[in-house]
């Protein structure tokens, strides 16, 4: 295989809502979004696509139950300290939730969580580091 | 906020065996890796960072109990029906659980799931509507 992740979907309750809080975070709707799929044009060759969450499990052939912290993280660098309260501000403008507010991390960076109305937690990173910007 | 996610990180129950899994499938690792992180550079400026499950919620300030589907999949798209085949034989050589054998879907594409050692879920994907190999 070659290391590359071609696309990511988020299971979501409501999809309308899930798919305004994307666009209002001026994530732009790929022409091929239709019926119950959004999806979005990620920097990267990457595409970020919201689906309903009991039809991805069925895609998949799992249960669709499950509760709580789903194990996994996005993260959005930013290139200062700054940006990483701008973005958090922006997101929380959008309708995310602010799960911890931007800060000093003990690996010598600066970041926050948010999570998006189906609580995915995004955190947004200045990495001072490892420049993923 | 830039339409990007620059890192998915994956809370992880045994860091040295998934990280072993994903150097099997191929992926290359970060020389930022050290600790209890692992990273691996993908194609397109995205990185996949491997990181303990109960470390990771406690980064968020969320509580790390969960269970069941996590609500997401990752999906790997290869430019042919035979690639889906062969990149699922290779990641359950690797170590990977196969979730759902590969076959033609209602949305006129051919895939299969695979399963991390982790319980994280990765559609393998041939999609002759959109392009994303």
């Amino acid at each position: 295989m070659k290391p590359r992740i071609s696309l990511i979907t988020l299971g979501v309750s409501d999809l309308a809502r899930a798919r305004q809080f994307y666009e209002r975070l001026g994530f732009p709707v790929r022409k091929e979004s239709q019926g119950d799929v959004v999806f979005f044009d990620l920097d990267g060759r990457l595409v970020l696509a919201l689906y309903p969450r009991e039809a991805l499990a069925d895609d998949a052939k799992v249960s669709a139950k499950g509760e709580g912290f789903r194990g996994f993280s996005l993260a959005h660098n930013v290139p200062s300290e700054a940006a990483v309260d701008a973005a958090l501000a922006e997101a929380v403008k959008a309708g995310a939730q602010l799960v911890k507010p931007a800060q000093k991390v003990f690996w010598g960076g600066y970041s926050g969580y948010f999570a998006d109305p189906d609580g995915f937690l995004w955190e947004v990173a200045y990495n001072p580091f490892m420049d993923l910007t």
